[in-house]
């Protein structure tokens, strides 16, 4: 099930605040109702954020047509901005809209501009399900036999534009025959592992275990878990790596039970520009994501809360980074160059 | 407020699934109603649990006081082993209920045996209370000035006769002006941080931090936690810990960091009849407990799950115990014996 579809004049995103029990598109017909989308995380996952973005840019495009060339450019140009600004810690999203910004100032003819960025934006979109292949098939190389693989939130077909990061490690493993159970985090709060990554394996009859966040340390002591492989929203250029909040206690904790650590990205997800992790903006989100499950609260309603969306994993702690080009170990600041280059 | 209220012919439970929104007394009238309230973890808690478990008795004794002597005792007798069922990894309950027999085996008369066994309850009782308070004064001299502290599911006062274990030394410390910052794990999958100990310390005007069990690891790298701070459902002679599943986590997670991680437990939670902890039957619990909240499926209805209530702390990752004798610290097996001799 794909989770952007573009038909002419409106992108269709898949809900996914309402899986597994719901299976809803949110039609956007503008690109402020794509931005909406972005920030209450309808659509979420760093590489389909930045699908999705591109697409926004596309209708953005639509509805500035009438305008004259230096008007359109400008109003298109703040268009990307706003899009720009609905979440602060994925890249995929910066590097998409950059993308985008370069056809704007390329080209000079209104209707040329709305040609090259919906051609640009198919291109990020079929480029990300291509780039997920390639990892697939360098990630099932790290994969042994009889595989039991813990995974973190969703970096699946629908965090990206289908087949997966991590999902497409373990998916490509899977069909060599290697996995014999992948165990979900449920990942709190949004239950990105609880409603979309336990659904999509089942789908795939892939055999799931379901767990919560504070159980996969017990698993690792009963010597369930062979490895771990999570996704990422943003790679420094020392292959400091921030993901969904946990990851960083998951590398601990996969560290000290002796457990390789894995991070499948496509070159998108790489911030070349930060040296390291700590410069990455970590996001906060609303306390009542913490504090109410649906309409109902599950703590007391005024409960002072800290709710960081993703957090930093230091480059000591990843066994190797799985990317398209082929996989990444360490020493990464000197790898990372030479596998991606400086990402041009 | 009071977990347990005994009032001559029935036992008042307060309904701990439903707090903090209602507030509600479960009757119990018989002791087969306080074992489904064990069972269903309405009561909970280790120490509560003993405390209910041993007012079940007095109430299965009235029920019976119709019998001859011989009668009665064999059926008294199997109403123990019935609340002995109720819960397999928390030792407070086999304890209680130890107890309770010997009252049983001691006497001749129906009515003497009702008489003491309703005494026993209400010393197992206000003693617990008493030995809170104690670990409380014992506790509170490792905590630091300005101390940010991280805890782990309820042990407060509403698991327990009052004032709580690792609450109670939170309240002590916090009673000295100590306490800056209390971090909250919401404790998946029953959310007893959430609903229970963010409750009662709010309560109590005593600042609270709300997180995700997945948050505590990015806390620790942020500096913001001094100290951990949890119960025990039960501790062997060698001071391996069983607790609420987490535990063991976040103990790998404090090593990691160099934050102490204290145990806090009375006399009542030390098996000295099992040499490590290795020998601890952790209960298993529903599938439904992790794939729905309250009513409402959150993951796929289907989905396979694995959901352990408690996890087992190897005595290496303990900084000290705390009890309500004194605070034990490395070499366990020694000192354990040493400040509690073999708990008789």
């Amino acid at each position: 099930m794909k989770v952007v579809k573009f038909e002419l004049d409106k992108l269709m995103l898949l809900d996914q605040t309402k899986l597994p029990l719901v299976l809803e598109y949110v039609e956007c017909k503008d690109y402020l109702t794509v931005c909406d989308a972005i920030r209450t995380m309808k659509v979420r996952g760093a590489p389909a954020i930045g699908v999705a973005a591109a697409y926004g840019v596309v209708l953005a495009s639509k509805e500035y047509e009438n305008l004259e060339i230096n008007n359109f450019k400008e109003n298109l140009l703040k268009a990307c901005d706003e899009l720009n600004q609905t979440r602060p810690t994925a890249v995929n999203l910066f590097w998409a809209i950059e993308r985008m910004k370069k056809i704007i100032n390329k080209h000079t003819e209104v209707s040329e501009v709305i040609q090259e960025l919906e051609k640009e934006a198919i291109f990020i979109e079929t480029d990300d399900l291509e780039m997920n292949r390639k990892m697939g098939r360098h990630g099932s190389a790290l994969i042994p036999n009889n595989a039991r693989i813990l995974t973190h939130c969703n970096a699946g077909s629908l965090a990206t534009a289908g087949y997966g990061t991590a999902l497409g490690v373990i998916r490509a493993s899977s069909q060599q025959g290697k996995v014999s159970m992948v165990y979900v985090d449920e990942t709190r709060p949004l239950l990105q592992g609880a409603r979309l990554t336990a659904y999509e394996l089942m789908e795939d009859n892939i055999p799931i275990t379901l767990i919560c966040d504070n159980m996969a340390a017990y698993c690792m002591q009963l010597k369930l878990i062979d490895c771990i492989i999570v996704g990422a929203d943003r790679i420094a250029a020392n292959g400091d790596v921030a993901n969904k909040i946990g990851t960083y206690g998951l590398a601990v904790l996969a560290k000290a039970h002796n457990i390789p650590f894995y991070v499948a990205a496509p070159v998108s997800t790489f911030d070349f520009s930060l040296e390291s992790g700590k410069e990455i903006p970590i996001e906060e989100r609303a306390a009542d994501e913490i504090r109410k499950i649906g309409d109902v609260y599950i703590a007391p309603p005024t409960a002072n809360v800290f709710n960081p969306a993703f957090d930093l994993t230091p480059n000591e702690l990843i066994t190797a980074i799985i990317t398209d080009k082929g996989v990444i170990k360490p020493n990464y600041t000197q790898n990372i160059q030479k596998v991606l280059g400086n990402g041009n």
